[in-house]
């Protein structure tokens, strides 16, 4: 099949090893932030970021030649970060031939301000809709990190999408010994899963910096912590996904997400920092400055949370860590966890 | 409130530390195999694999005392292995005055011959029925390990039982700032949850094993397969739980604990053997030919289930991973993981 690749961030990058080792045709598309990527990619084939090189015989392509690129393509995956979901689709999805198929890697989902949570691929579609566009959007959730799929560590994801025929087009494409893909319907349920983990996570990874400023900068004994904070994510991850009608395998992919972002990139370094007593900004700062779409997420969670409180859906109460995590990041409160909230009494 | 813990292993000496800094009057009694550790303790104060000493005023008795140490107790901890559910059987629970009130730390199901899985209170209570002995027999799961309690990492547990006043006496005597108590009437489902994590911690453990098998010896890139087997584990647990009846809150406390032995003790060990390529005799030798109560725990689970697919009950297909967890014990397969049974295709 041919397939291209819009966006070369590590995630985007990251799937062209599965699509190129099984044969495919890949052309990889960088956006117009992705010029010095690109031209870094054609020199070395590999991400710097990346154990190993890519496989021989992709193509790279600037923005400017996208069209070239799109040509003949069987689907397109669309491999931008939350910050470009509409660049994505006023560049991509409005303009390419509606008739070829999208599954997008990217990772979030909108508040409306009802305190409904939508999907990228539904809000994409109804912006579409605006313009009498309507395109297949499929969408890839469950617990990957991209530097390990490019290392070929066996990774468990699922597709989601309306039509059944797609996904197996583009599992077929893409599925190989290492890459592992199951198939739902359920886009919400998946969406929502994936993009839930991220506030949990943060405060999972909390528990390692709390633990360090309490005990001293031992690695080694704060799994209890860990744990305890998982069993409750776990909690209330579970009601969020059945306050938005997800179905129990995409509920359990949400749990595998959480467990990789725990271990897993800046999420995690920002969670320990906040632990160790760093405000917000300190913390953020030590990363470079830059906003990690993961507490976007997390926000945009917490307040669509609070509107449906307010309407009497949803009582806070339920959900002690996410709000604990609104906290540390917006009213600068400490990142001692609330683990009394945490327990129950059932007799 | 005076306290008794019978057994001076690891788990019951860790709850010395909660227990006594509430201020009780606890009394940690060793079991007739435990004389070298009461006689360790009596001289420094402090078990050996635990970062920091007991805190003072513990009282330490050798088995022949226990009629002293019980005197006037308010309850009992029950601190043996699930080696000593006989032991603690005949000479506590039938021996010592039926009033005083027992909660047990000891891990584990026992599977009748119908298939049936059942806790160890339930195992104790029938036993002593025969016995015209009525005793109020308490247990406690989740995520905790020992070393980590003694050293006042946060813990979330649970405490489970059918008398709810026995459970907030016993919760009240042990709960602190850093150990975190909630209370189910949900005996088989707490129990079952705590039982049934060992087959699957020691399939996520493999996972690290094989990405050194396949990919080197590096420690940092294989977050993938092990959040790609968390995934599973969850799914294959909840159903199990479901079939014991358990609440959610007990589904909830098994996949923290399930997270926390991914990361402590030997069932972790075990699995990274089995995954680099190790047999299981090899596995085990290499750890001192020690039988580890996980991996007991978990044949019986997977005997109950293959009983129960017998008689219609349930479909082995659904359980891939505790499956193969049992041929890589008994029957000498390989432990690399049946990934492609893990995915589904809801379309």
């Amino acid at each position: 099949m041919k397939i291209a690749i819009i966006g070369a961030g590590m995630m985007g990058s990251a799937l062209a090893f599965p699509a190129r080792e099984n044969g495919n045709d890949v052309r990889v598309v960088g956006t117009p932030l992705d010029n010095d990527i690109i031209t870094g990619y054609k020199k070395t084939n590999k991400h710097p970021k990346f154990e190993n090189a890519f496989p021989s015989g992709l193509k790279f392509y600037y923005f400017e030649q996208i069209n070239e690129a799109v040509y003949g393509v069987d689907f397109i995956i669309g491999g931008v970060s939350s910050f470009g979901v509409d660049w994505f689709l006023n560049e991509v999805l409005m303009k390419i031939d509606p008739s070829i198929p999208v599954i997008s890697v990217t990772k979030g989902l909108i508040n409306l301000e009802d305190g409904t949570l939508i999907s990228y691929p539904e809000y994409w579609e109804r912006e579409l809709a605006k313009h009498n566009i309507t395109r297949d959007i499929c969408a890839i959730g469950g617990p990957c990190t991209s530097y390990e799929l490019a290392y070929h560590d066996q990774t468990e994801v699922a597709f989601c999408g309306k039509n059944p025929n797609t996904l197996k087009m583009i599992k077929k494409a893409l599925a190989t010994d290492y890459y592992h893909v199951s198939l739902t319907k359920d886009v919400i349920g998946l969406e929502s899963a994936v993009a839930l983990k991220n506030g949990y996570a943060l405060a999972i990874a909390m528990t390692i910096g709390l633990c360090q400023r309490n005990n001293g900068m031992r690695e080694d004994l704060h799994f209890n912590s860990q744990a305890g904070a998982f069993y409750q994510a776990t909690k209330e991850m579970r009601k969020l996904l059945r306050l938005q009608g997800a179905t129990e395998d995409c509920e359990n992919m949400g749990i595998g997400d959480l467990y990789v972002t725990v271990y897993g990139g800046r999420t995690r370094l920002i969670g320990i920092l906040l632990g160790q007593g760093l405000s917000y900004d300190e913390a953020v700062a030590k990363l470079d400055g830059v906003t990690l779409e993961s507490l976007v997420v997390s926000r945009r969670v917490a307040t669509a949370l609070k509107v449906k409180a307010q309407k009497g859906i949803v009582d806070l109460k339920d959900f002690p860590m996410l709000m604990h995590v609104s906290e540390v990041l917006d009213d600068g409160k400490d990142a001692t966890l609330p683990w009394e909230s945490f327990t129950f009494e059932q007799v």
